[in-house]
């Protein structure tokens, strides 16, 4: 049962966790794996994929729509919920929960709980709930509750939309309308608010579906945040009283048919159509599109269930929050999991969840990097704000590609005050990894469109960027890149980061192939881009022949994180944590505990040794790997899966097993940095998600390709017995199974065309149709 | 009588403020202003020039010299000093001072106390103490105390020399060993230790000089950490006893004809050859040097007798510390009245203190700048260091001219913890000052001797550092200054800072004139001087040529300090304050309050536009004035100065008076910051003395002098009625006064040669022995 991720028993102290491991979501929507009687004390969150708003001087941040999945439930007058179980302020005791179970079915992405309580008269009421978030429809949360009693008594239902929900710099909803429309299947009601900053309509319809007919009272309660309804059944012992809720949610910002423009009406259309369906059917739908992506995407491990389940997990995570709909929106660094991290999306996307998508969906890959070609104009702006010529992408980009980052991000814990933090304005990579980005997806798929459709832009603008925030050393007589913050941000303002400099030569080289394709698909647009260009290509390719990259030492092998790291103190990490005075305080920043030493948060020459894995050698790698290892903190979750994929590289897979675990299991056992100084930045974690999957494909089963070729290097931890998965590459589908000796590649039937594969010390085409077995023993 | 600077009454609250206050002094020796019954509690330090020790990793300071003035009285058995008055661990209760007065004869440099204790019989003890560093004799400090009283009694004198001293990060002197040397008139005591670094031997003696003869008993007293006498003396009514005290200074690196190398020996001559000569003629021939001292350099001041006193005062904190015996030493940040800032030597020498003694003892001066001529090597070093070529001269400079600034240089008032500081590594202007101060001696001397004996050497090596320092910008087709720390050091790390890059330019084009000089006077040198280089002087050109500096803004005349400047929060510097949750946290540094505000530690941009004058017109020095004035902290003594200086400049003396008041009373009041974080920084502040001394000369008088022509552009504050002062200006001694309405300038008969000068709208030569009268009223 490696498709199901279970809980038993309530604890309380796991509320945040869950609402993070439970999650539901469809790209569109993300729902918080919190149960039907939470609310925002509980972090109930209905998140919108790209729609943000911001409160006075306060952050930017998503929405988080009214709450359609509301539900309270009473037996006999008393409430029965898990949270005011055994004492409440109403009259008597309330039911006690006996048993509790929360799960996920990864399979079908429906999450389920179970809760048995104990009345007052000793009788035991079992509730269950079913909710998915619809693949097939966008707008659509369906959620089925039953309940049954071992005695006769009186349940009330109190359903509908709570409006006051939980914001980290709300409220963002003014003026809550609430709704009811009748017709004859019943009423739909309805809870409308509009965004402070830009007065964007969000609506949240709910129709329900029972079959008590006759026998039940019901009520309508409006409130000023909330319009709910009330149903009183008497329940008769032994018999299940089911009901279910359509819930459907639409924005200002959707236009959808006829009810364009009009969220509330579209809301309530799509509740009705979806009552009209029933349950099953909508469940039906939905699970035959999981069935699907599953097919395109799951992985099999043998011999390794914990593993299988994490990776299943991880990938699920990654599947509903996949903008497959959207090339507006892209993925978050905390999904659609709150508003943790602004909503916004960082380098995560680029760097760690595409190769995933790449791999998996490439039209998905597609959309992240259209995301990125409608934000240009954003990133124009930051960097002219600057002073610099090009595009300088947000650190932390919302809608409009304008940088959402502050220059204070993190409070001292000390002081209580805001720090100055040099994210926003140094850690210039993020051009780079953009267009990194959208030459990867062209070298995957072959597809030239994005180029043609933008892509050939920003790589130009980016590159653009970068020439003229260099500078040229002239006794040195090279090009440099001064006053950056690398990946590992404890270290701020450095000069030639390694990792930086070796992007930006990329951007450089990228930008100068990107318009030789565009001269010669699309020479008016050549022309256009050219005609009011500051910068001249000439100039980039002299920046990129004579950029310094730091290299590694002709006899240590080690690379240099920037200029003077190894004049650092060199402290272990244990000692460094010894000095902490306060657990949540920041170890970067003006005066962080690291900033003095070589202790770093995250892979930063481990990972540019993983981008760049055939400019070096294995010794150099190795060298770099247990060098930077010890000195690593892993602050960031973006880290453990490079180290995992570098030890994976060098052949010491049993070096990276633990760094894997601990990258697939991030989002399942909640054990991550939860606070950086007082900002909580809990949530889910899409790019470790995305790096468990690289760390087994890339990592374990060795996979690389390069355009045309792909090689097969594979280093299976010592419990795996084998690894399965099926892989696009260009317009071919595929399928690798990689054992502890040998390997087999099949190839779709309607593939265009072989693929050539270098594996097992052998090169070969895998031809349409073709299965081809490789044996891996070294000879 | 504005020559005495007197206290009077006893506050234990005053004890270290008037340490430095009453200092005494002879460049070679500092005495702190400390009353002879003090110990290493209350601060009593006799610091010798030049000489630095280290223990362990503390930081390197100067060594205080075991105390040679240590002294105890008793009267009857009971002490009586001023801390103990009254009450006490001896029988019965002590003396309780009744009258106390501290004061400095500024005229002759003499320190005086005057106490008067009631006994417990109610007798009145009179004691007078009255001490001078000889200015004629530098390893000599003598000290003549006297005792009367109103009743018979036992007077018990216990006077010799305390090795446990005050220190800051020592203690420096090890295996101290005690001597006791007798000859025809009496014993001379010695205490010896040896430093802990480089086991440099410091001796001090006392031989003492009395009257009393078989009256008195004696006895020798040695301790571990000193060696002492007591003297018990009946004491009649009205009867005046008094005694001389001959103390020596001697160290290893002093030379002095047959006892060179042997301190002790050095010492013991010394004293005895004192006791021989007597207290009269010691006095005598000390005072003659100090009136000589003054015919050379008082200022009067009519209408103003605080300014008046307060200017002779910071003159005389100059003219104790002035280095006239030894161009190996420089005067540190806080003179010799501790260990402060590691006694190093800062900037603060050539852009705050070298003009007084360019304009009134050149020779001093040129001591000043070849002590920068024989540090070059260290500077060189610390190039080196770093990845440059050329000198990076020390932040804080001690013998060597390593850098004995610490890359922690404050301690974090909220965790304890040392705070990363950027003056040391990005504090780059001291480079550009060095070669500034050089070329002023040149300049104002004409002397060439300074250039030929290792001066041009020093500023060509300044040059080659920032060209190695330097960046060219390829869009904006320009060199420019990254990545420094200017004045403010309240914002570290920023780009083209207004005054640096202004001073790195005058640093390059002084270079490529000192180049010249060489080639024309001392071709084989200059020749050797390019053949090792690894610049070319045609690079120094060009980057001299397209150096960015700063300009002031066409419309608002503003200079930005800095790029991004006007990008900082704009505060108040009340809100500012009102946001430090601790008096003492510092302001700069990575998370200080000012850091990420305009608000400036001290003058930056007006520094420029003081060291720049003829760059600018009046209109942008009044706009950067008023602009910079209210966001200035004046965290520093450098500030005020040069304030008032620019006020003067433009016209608006009476916004420079307060300013001027501020700076030449700060070693008065004893009114400075005393603690940033929990670092101590008390003591006299030469910066600031000289600053005074520039504000009077050059800003009120409104003294300007090119190498060439002298200006007089007078602006005297509204309550002086004149102002008169001597100064030398190439070989010529000239005397100014100015009036209100009128100047009179007077030509020594022995200048060789007349003095072009313009003044009230005139231009005029002042011949040898001529008196020029000139009207300043406007026409």
């Amino acid at each position: 049962m490696s498709w199901v991720v279970k809980e038993r028993g309530f604890d309380p102290g796991r509320i945040t966790a869950n609402g993070n491991k439970f999650m539901i979501g469809n790209g569109v929507l993300g729902y918080r794996g919190t149960l039907e009687e939470f609310g925002k004390e509980e972090l109930t969150a209905t998140i919108v994929a790209g729609l943000y708003d911001r409160v006075g001087h306060k952050w930017r941040e998503p929405v988080n729509a009214p709450n359609g999945l509301a539900m309270a439930l009473r037996w006999d007058g008393a409430p029965f919920d898990v949270l005011s179980g055994g004492a409440g302020e109403h009259v008597g005791p309330a039911p006690e929960p006996l048993e509790h179970e929360q799960s996920l079915d990864l399979r079908h992405a429906v999450h389920r709980r179970r809760t048995t309580y104990r009345t007052a008269d000793e009788a035991q009421v079992t509730v269950t709930s079913e909710r998915f978030c619809s693949a097939a429809r966008p707008h659509l949360i369906v959620n089925r509750i039953s309940v049954e009693s071992s005695r006769d008594g009186i349940l009330t239902i109190v359903t509908g939309i709570d409006g006051d929900v939980w914001d980290i710099n709300g409220p963002h909803l003014e003026r809550l309308e609430t709704g009811s429309d009748k017709d004859e299947s019943g009423d739909v009601l309805t809870l409308t608010g509009w965004t402070h900053e830009r007065n964007v309509p969000v609506s949240v319809a709910e129709a329900v579906d029972d079959g008590f007919g006759k026998q039940q009272e019901r009520q309508l309660l409006r409130g000023e945040t909330a319009i709910r309804r009330t149903l009183r059944l008497n329940c008769r012992a032994g018999t299940t009283y089911a009901w279910t809720k359509y819930v459907s949610v639409f924005t200002g910002l959707d236009k959808t048919g006829e009810e364009a423009g009009d969220p509330r009406l579209a809301a309530i259309a799509s509740s009705r159509e979806a009552r009209g369906l029933g349950y099953d059917r909508l469940l039906r739908e939905h699970a035959e599109r999981w069935e699907r992506i599953w097919d395109a995407t799951d992985i099999v491990v043998e011999g390794d269930e914990e593993a299988q389940l994490a990776l299943r997990y991880s990938m699920y995570q990654l599947h509903i929050i996949a903008p497959d709909r959207s090339e507006k929106v892209s993925i978050p660094a905390r999904g659609l999991s709150g508003q943790v991290y602004k909503g916004a999306v960082f380098w995560d996307t680029e760097m760690f969840m595409l190769p995933f998508f790449l791999h998996t969906r490439p039209e998905v890959a597609r959309n992240l990097m259209m995301y990125r070609v409608h934000t240009l104009d954003g990133a124009r702006r930051k960097a002219a704000e600057y002073g610099y010529g090009g595009a300088f992408y947000a650190w932390e980009s919302q809608e409009t590609g304008d940088d959402a980052c502050t220059l204070f991000n993190v409070n001292d814990v000390f002081t209580g005050r805001p720090m100055r933090t040099y994210f926003r304005d140094k850690q210039v990579h993020i051009s780079a990894d953009v267009a990194y980005g959208i030459w990867q997806y062209y070298k995957f798929t072959g597809d030239e469109s994005l180029l043609l459709d933008g892509g050939a832009e920003v790589v130009w603008e980016c590159a653009v960027f970068f020439y003229t925030y260099g500078y040229f050393n002239p006794r040195k007589q090279r090009y440099e890149i001064l006053d950056v913050t690398g990946p590992d941000e404890y270290h701020e303002r450095v000069n030639n980061n390694a990792f930086t400099n070796r992007m930006v030569k990329l951007c450089l080289r990228i930008a100068l192939d990107a318009l030789d394709l565009l001269r010669d698909r699309d020479p008016s647009r050549y022309e256009a881009l050219l005609s009011g260009a500051s910068v001249r290509p000439e100039q980039i390719r002299e920046m990129h022949d004579s950029l310094y990259v730091p290299e590694p030492d002709a006899e240590s092998g080690l690379i240099e994180q920037f200029d003077g790291y190894y004049t650092l103190e060199d402290v272990s990490l244990a000692d460094l944590k010894s000095r902490m005075l306060n657990p949540h305080e920041y170890l970067g920043g003006g005066n962080g505990l690291a900033t003095t030493t070589q202790i770093l948060k995250q892979a930063d020459v481990v990972l540019m040794l993983h981008l760049f894995k055939d400019c070096f050698d294995p010794a150099v790698k190795k060298a770099n790997w247990a060098y930077y290892e010890p000195r690593t903190e892993h602050g960031s979750s973006l880290s453990s899966c490079i180290y995992a994929l570098v030890a994976a590289d060098i052949g010491v897979p049993d070096w990276a097993y633990p760094y894997f675990m601990r990258t697939a299991t991030i989002d399942l056992t909640g054990e991550s940095k939860q606070y950086v100084g007082d900002l909580y930045i809990g949530g889910t974690h899409p790019a470790a998600n995305g790096g468990a999957w690289m760390a087994a494909v890339l990592g374990f089963a060795g996979l690389r390709y390069d355009g045309g070729k792909a090689t097969l290097k594979p280093a299976l931890p010592s419990s795996w017995r084998a690894v399965e998965f099926p892989v696009r590459l260009r317009q071919g589908a595929y399928r690798i199974r990689v054992e502890r000796e040998a390997l087999v590649i099949t190839a779709e039937a309607g593939n265009p065309e072989p693929l050539p594969v270098e594996a097992g010390g052998r090169e070969f085409a895998v031809a349409p149709g073709q299965e081809i077995h490789v044996s891996t023993i070294s000879s």
